[in-house]
């Protein structure tokens, strides 16, 4: 079996997940079978190998693949401090009052260091804690392979496939990262609050398109209904890629509670109408395509670099610092190589 | 001809410039010709192209390769405050009187614009302004296609087979562009200056690893001794790639051009170790490798991407959303396809 992209030379085989953190070696597929009977340990293990981009993730994603499909993918964005935790441990409540399984990851865009944060994971649960039906975990975005791009839709993959209902991604609205999480998510849901600075100032142009549901936390403060004024006349003057769909604006005070039966109400009615429309399928093949680019292009660039010295593009780099050729020439000649 | 990666759709031919910003179009190789001849407004028309990943860039490439390979590439980094434009100008007016013909890139790693500098470049100038023998451009580094690595060695390139001796590359030292540079450059010049917090801690410890020569600029301030004295028990306890070539350690004051013909000559000594050693060759080698990688990366990218449905990587996509294969064996099947 060809290592997977990210694979560290000489890892162990893709076979067995590895005797890594001290545990005994489990091969694969029980691995997936205990994680599709809801051990949690099992799905824990599963997303450390993602983060860890593991060799045996090939073997993995296989075996998820045919368990995929199920689980609706809710993002979660906020700038720092509209209550995004409180928010995203509300709805997690509701939705097992429910009686769905349900799945968080907590993705900080700006942290270079992930699995270790199991102490704050427990702190966050919060409620939930002994609770088997719900997993929560927090993962690094800008780890070595391409942040939430990389990761992210894979940890997500493992969940659905574990057979989590809903799988809520949590992230804070700082850069990109807004975007990136909608462009992962089923629906997008924004999160706003009063007295972060003027509403719509405070909200970037970026969040007028990617929001298929927008809460104003906080609602019991002085402003909550002008930020939802002020969001609704600048969402009429926001071309969006699906007029179709016209997002609500709800309230909420999430530390008690309050709206938040509400949004699990408004998420449902979105899930009904991108089921309904095609829209879903659209979204899951964009979201599927942006991670099969991202494996082959680090699969290629892994293929060109080599290890070792002499590499077709170690020559043609040499071709080109010799004035020999251009860059792009060489390019070419590198696209065009059948071993490629 | 193929138009190069970059270009957007129903661009003009590659074989002129085109008729962008007003100006008849000229063709490729009489622009190449007449910035070889020193015509400054034809290479400032070339390194345009470079930012605006002109379709014509191929045949520009191609046209200047035979010319490269003159030029000693200088990267100058270093901490906002430190005196990076007062250093360079410094370095230019000494370079000149030596009779070397100086191209600068300053280069703006946080700014998404370009090209519209002209009246900072001209301030920027100052007793050069009338030179025909200093060219002096900004750019930004965050532009459409990857910054750095993508526009900086082609606009290199341009300056190199213009037949400039020396090309000066700035930029300042925030984020990732510091080691950016060095991978660009043939020799790299860090600056650091006193009062800017603790000499080391101010040292991130990335640049410890990537200058060829270390200056201390407003050495006639308090702490520059300590500064350098800092810097070079730090230095002492790394482990650095070169441990045939020491770094030297200059205290300068740029502003009334205090120690820059040391600097100068410390320049001209690292060159004759780097061609002596064989370590130019290597580092342009590695230079050209990035250059390489990231056109033939961009090109598969938009050759996957498609501006049609139906792309083979739209296909795949929709298998996977659909949960009939994964993204590896997906990414698998995107490489292994013929027409890539």
């Amino acid at each position: 079996m060809t290592p997977p992209s990210g694979s560290p030379a000489g890892a162990t085989t893709g076979s067995t997940t590895g005797p890594s953190r001290g545990r005994a070696a489990v091969p694969v597929p029980e691995l997936v079978e205990r994680a599709r009977r809801g051990d949690p340990r099992s799905v824990a293990r599963l997303i450390s190998l993602v983060e860890d981009a593991s060799p045996a993730l090939r073997e993995v994603m296989a075996g998820l693949a045919p368990h995929t499909g199920h689980a609706l993918v809710v993002g979660i964005t906020g700038a720092p401090g509209v209550g995004k935790s409180t928010s995203t441990n509300a709805l997690v409540a509701r939705l097992r009052e429910a009686g769905r399984r349900v799945g968080v990851l907590a993705v900080d865009p700006s942290s270079p260091f992930s699995g270790g944060a199991l102490l704050g994971d427990r702190v966050r649960m919060g409620d939930h804690a002994t609770d088997s039906d719900v997993f929560i975990r927090s993962m690094a975005a800008r780890g070595h392979l391409g942040g939430l791009a990389w990761t992210t839709p894979q940890a997500i993959r493992v969940l659905d496939a574990a057979g989590f209902d809903v799988v809520l991604v949590e992230t804070v609205g700082v850069g990109q990262s807004e975007v990136e999480v909608a462009a992962l998510a089923d629906t997008t849901l924004v999160l706003l609050a009063p007295g972060m600075g003027d509403g719509i100032q405070a909200a970037k142009a970026g969040i007028l398109e990617i929001g298929d549901l927008y809460v104003v936390n906080k609602a019991d403060r002085d402003g909550a209904g002008q930020v939802r004024r002020d969001l609704r006349n600048a969402l009429a003057l926001t071309d969006r890629p699906d007029a179709a769909w016209r997002p609500p604006i709800l309230l909420t005070t999430a530390h008690d509670g309050g709206g938040i039966p509400e949004v699990v109400d408004a998420l449902e009615e979105h899930q009904t109408w991108l089921r309904d429309s095609g829209e879903l399928l659209r979204r899951r093949t964009r979201r599927a395509r942006g991670e099969v680019e991202a494996i082959a292009l680090t699969r290629l660039r892994e293929r060109w670099s080599g290890l070792r010295e002499g590499s077709e593009l170690d020559d043609l780099a040499g071709r080109v610092a010799r004035g020999e050729t251009d860059p792009y020439a060489a390019a070419d000649a590198l696209l065009d190589d059948p071993s490629d």
